[in-house]
């Protein structure tokens, strides 16, 4: 791959070239100064796009869901972005794994990009590039960017929180709603999709959805009192593999952005997800203060003093922070 | 329970008032003021236990496997402190799980102190508590102090990590082998216990662990070098509900130790497990200013430009520990 700077490339692909909105997805990855810069072009050119979040256990069908929503998208017209994030795996790239095959539907369509994304070893990292990944195909002008991610960790959640609508995918018989409560799935998700609805179990999973969504307070109290402006999200049917119920998925979630839209709710929705962003990086750039502190003479004679007991970890830790960062 | 200030605890403590002892613990669990002036005061006073972890996931048999090192520790006339600690769980204060019923045995013997430990609620709180806690045991002349972490969770491993010796239990038939090497704990281990050592599969356990313990790089050359300043992780069987093999276990534990004293290791791995330490609460202590400085009017007027889109979320950042940090 030839090395160019991140304004050639930003230029580029602006212009429509999709090679260069992948090598600019390729640095956001890396992370480093030229991600940075990578930021830097983009940021201004942002909040176009809408983002919908997919998520839910391995082998729910999130794959085959997220092909059937690029066939809606693309069927109204719209152009469309696809990153599928993968906290556990190193690998990426455009990596496709087999479940993804399908997707490849898509690959030669010049609407749709594709792009796998992987964890490259900095911890919480994906956290952080996603959305700028999110933000290269915003300021590349597509008006929709699905975000699949596979898994139900820490990391996927964080990820799938920030998005404009959060989509969780549940299958029946699987013990899902209990694990997807645990996880605080419930809090999150926008809508629900009981995947694999041809299966048994489908009643017994969607009762027990309702069950734990009746059991929320906030939801109830809306309800109690009418209030048109709290979202309480639906459940949705789907058997992903044939097409059956994608259509009414899709238009579930152009539903919940209208009422997002509608109670000006999008905004502080975005507003807050910017805030939570700007603490983790603040977080991760102490974090690489208190690293490099942990490495000049100043923490070598204050570890000989806390060795020597003269100073207890906490005194030591004080003393090095006023001499380092006041 | 009567409140008492930490300097007439300590003094308590240090004469042998194990209530006092007690109480010492759970205002180090509950962190802030006392709990620093706790540190302030047992910290010059440490440096004499010597500290035992043991890790191994749920029904391993760990705490049984404590009750008997408690009775070889007491057999040879010492006295020992020991901590269940549970990160897992939000109760604490001596509230003793079915499993520690045996430990029991010993609540009424006055050279054992048992106290189980919890989270209260503040991540990672533990990993800094449970050394907190070590130290009121050392400087109240306990020279042993085991301490049992339940589960095999990130927040098990650093604490059990920073014991002198760190033992993992393994049982047959349970793929425990193929979780620990998962787990990273065949890097901290400095001896295996093979408990529950009278069930079937006791030998291909033996046998993975061996060749996992084969394939370590530093070990192998190590041992072609003949090195003997280089400890090669023992493997022990036990039956630890009859005791067969825990004084056996025992012994290796006090060999372990006498490699690391007579090799000049114990103290090294001690300043390296402060080092590790004082890093922790660096970190800690920058996040407390992160979320301080994600709370003043500076953060309101930098969080309206980034919405604005004048800066990018790392601009902000940079603007936010400019004016707050430096």
């Amino acid at each position: 791959m030839r090395r160019r700077d991140p304004k050639e490339l930003f230029d580029a692909a602006t212009g429509g070239d999709r090679l260069a909105v992948a090598r600019l997805i390729s640095l956001v990855e890396e992370g480093g100064a030229a991600a940075r810069e990578v930021g830097r072009l983009t940021f201004p050119r942002t909040g176009n796009a809408y983002t919908v979040g997919i998520t839910g256990a391995p082998g729910a069908g999130k794959s085959t869901l997220t092909d059937g929503l690029i066939g809606e998208v693309r069927s109204a017209g719209d152009e469309v972005g696809v990153l599928a994030v993968d906290p556990s795996s190193p690998f990426s790239g455009g990596a496709f794994l087999g479940d993804r095959v399908r997707m490849q539907d898509h690959a030669l369509d010049p609407g749709v990009f594709i792009r796998s994304m992987a964890s490259r070893g900095h911890l919480g990292g994906l956290s952080l590039a996603t959305p700028e990944a999110i933000r290269v195909l915003d300021a590349c002008g597509r008006p929709w960017v699905l975000v699949e991610t596979v898994g139900v960790g820490q990391v996927e959640f964080e990820i799938v929180e920030r998005a404009d609508t959060t989509v969780v995918v549940l299958t029946p018989g699987t013990g899902d709603s209990v694990q997807a409560n645990k996880a605080g799935l419930l809090e999150v998700a926008d809508l629900f999709v009981i995947n694999k609805a041809d299966r048994a179990g489908v009643h017994e999973l969607e009762r027990d959805l309702r069950n734990m969504l009746e059991m929320n307070e906030a939801l109830a109290a809306a309800a109690e009192r009418g209030d048109a402006a709290v979202w309480r999200p639906p459940v949705v049917r789907t058997v992903a593999t044939t097409g059956e119920g994608v259509g009414e998925l899709w238009k579930t979630v152009r539903d919940h952005r209208a009422h997002l839209e509608a109670h000006g709710q999008l905004e502080t929705r975005r507003a807050r997800r910017l805030e939570d962003e700007l603490r983790e990086i603040v977080v991760r750039r102490l974090e690489e203060r208190a690293y490099a502190a942990c490495a000049g003479p100043e923490h070598d004679r204050l570890l000989r003093a806390l060795q020597e007991r003269r100073l207890d970890p906490w005194q030591a830790a004080d003393a090095l922070l006023d001499g380092v960062v006041d």
